[in-house]
């Protein structure tokens, strides 16, 4: 089987971290004998910006309709202000493949450890897998300025919540909770400060609910849910919430499990018509860039949830069997507290691919 | 001195630990010599609601501008929908009485632990003031459904920023940092994804940090932000951010220093015009109310912080000495793994303050 990807490193360790992913890539393919990857390497990301005013070219959409799945790097750069970068890309890519869910798991490691002495004492305690609203509420981009510029300007955000946009990610995180040994889902949300689109979440949530009966599901407030992802880890299992929530909840349990630098996630259009997009939950880092020093875990990781997503789920299991025997073994980057750079957990990777 | 002090217990577990600050109030003022308070018991909590249809009767925000400070328990009822009762009487108070500030201080108080193995090495690595805008962001309150109750529905929450309202707040975040001895104050926005209110937060903090040279500040994401409350807890000191992003950094700051059930609030106007509020973080925790359970240190914290405000630095002082000496013999309730109740922690505090 021939898969097409298209990947793009973006900026900073985007580019270094894409790298090295796609060299894990060609060897999991290889090992596995099963399947191949044909590449679409894609120049899109801040130099572009500079040159020609957008990230993304004329036609750029449709190219990326072509391949089976994307792979993305990091995308920022410190001379383009953030929201110009990340509007211009990412954001774009995922609202225009309907990407609409998210899906950041989370667990620690073997040979990373947690913050936390109570995972340190019992690393299975953290297991969990984040579903993040990916298309509408806080990041539907809508809002302005008014007097820009003056003492009086005044800017909203204007966060849009649909009923359907809130139904498709609400059923899709209860069928995952199913799908998991424990069938528990938490919702998120916070309904009691703002009560017009968070109140309809929590009646979506209701209703669907009632067509889950073997989930177990639960409410939570944002605000109180930090506390109990810190101080009852094991509670929890699945858990859904919106575009901004979910992103501060995800980045949260990235730490708690060690580090951001490990993280991964799908961007996914669960209908399949278009490809979905796969990418470490790291930023393009430019303080680190350049230096070779960048944790490629999150990558490889990604990169698993991507071969998982392309229907090989053996070679998935298989890649972060690797990861993890090449942590355990000491192949960890400054952040989990090791010593090694890119490069030696990328080889270290490979040798445990081809040990298998 | 005589304060004239209106406390609203609230509900659930809120009366209980308004009770208990009430009881160590008094003995503090006894002990002191000083002064004395004159209480003005307001008895606005769900069950009024439920008799008159309103949380705080005509009237009600006049008698309460009567008073030199307001004591806060907790407000909420399962019956009552969580965005009725807190619109109907926190939320209010807050805006009426112009409390545009909310400071969240947080540390690991003596006889508590943290869940963070690098803190439970070494206590003092957590030590942070949250200032939090009180008054507009994603809590004005605008925004609504359309469609309602169809399949169509549409939600939105419409979050607004405005210049003096970011400017009033982060100048007392920076006359807070400026206040301590690191002189560190952390700015949190998520401007890269919301790139309108959010980019005035930013222009704004760099017109106001030019005021400030001798504050050493810089620039978070919210989400990586929580990444380095958890890994890098030393590195932050004074934090300013949005009504919605400080209060979900402010829970996980005090699940980071043990418990919510610690941390203290106070709503302020610094421009002494209305009377400022002081509440523990805690909520109405229908679940264990009525046990004599509920931890009253967030109640007691929030006090000390009370009489701080009206002038009396030493006696805020000794009320905290006393405190952390009574959990340090081992008064302290479940959550922070103790086995007192309420009542045996008040008593150990008074017993503490007496001694004193
Ligand atoms: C890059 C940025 C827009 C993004 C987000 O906030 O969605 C990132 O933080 C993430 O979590 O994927
Ligand atoms: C009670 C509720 C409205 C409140 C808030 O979200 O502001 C609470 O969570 C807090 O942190 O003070």
């Amino acid at each position: 089987r021939l898969y097409r990807i298209a990947s793009i490193p973006g900026d900073g360790i985007g580019t270094e971290t894409t790298d090295a992913a796609v060299q894990v890539l060609e060897k999991l393919a290889e090992v596995s004998g099963k399947f191949a990857f044909e590449w679409d390497h894609v120049d899109w990301n801040s130099k572009t910006y500079r040159e020609i005013g957008s990230y993304i070219p004329p036609g750029g959409i449709e190219r990326l309709k072509k391949s089976d799945a994307i792979f993305f790097g990091a995308c920022g750069w410190p001379d383009i202000p953030d929201h110009i970068s990340l509007w211009s890309l990412i954001l774009p890519l995922r609202h225009r493949l309907n990407q609409y869910v998210n899906v950041r798991p989370t667990r620690i490691l073997r040979g990373t450890s947690s913050p936390l002495s109570s995972c340190v004492a019992d690393p299975s305690a953290l297991d969990w897998v984040i579903v993040r609203e990916n298309s509408e509420g806080e990041y539907a981009g809508q809002g302005g300025t008014t007097h820009a510029g003056t003492p009086l300007a005044v800017g909203t955000e204007v966060a849009i919540f649909t009923r359907p946009g809130i139904e498709r990610v609400m059923r899709f995180a209860f069928d995952t909770a199913a799908g998991r040994p424990r069938k528990l889902l938490t919702m998120v949300t916070k309904s009691n400060a703002q009560r017009h689109g968070m109140v309809l979440w929590d009646a979506v949530y209701d209703e669907v609910r009632a067509e889950y009966p073997d989930v177990a599901a639960d409410r939570m407030l944002v605000d109180a849910m930090t506390c109990r992802m810190v101080l009852r880890p094991r509670s929890l299992d699945t858990i859904v919430a919106t575009n901004l929530h979910a992103d501060i909840l995800s980045d949260l349990a990235a730490a708690l499990a060690g580090s951001i630098g490990i993280a991964p996630s799908s961007n996914l259009d669960p209908t399949r018509e278009n490809p979905s997009m796969f990418e470490p939950i790291h930023g393009s880092a430019p303080d680190i860039a350049g230096k070779g020093v960048a944790n490629p875990v999150g990558a490889f990781w990604s990169a698993a949830e991507m071969v998982r997503w392309l229907g090989q789920g053996e070679a998935a299991d298989r890649l972060m069997e690797a990861v993890e025997n090449a942590a355990a073994k000491g192949a960890r980057t400054k952040d989990l507290g090791g010593q090694s750079g890119t490069k030696e957990v990328t080889d270290a990777v490979c040798k445990e691919l081809e040990g298998m």
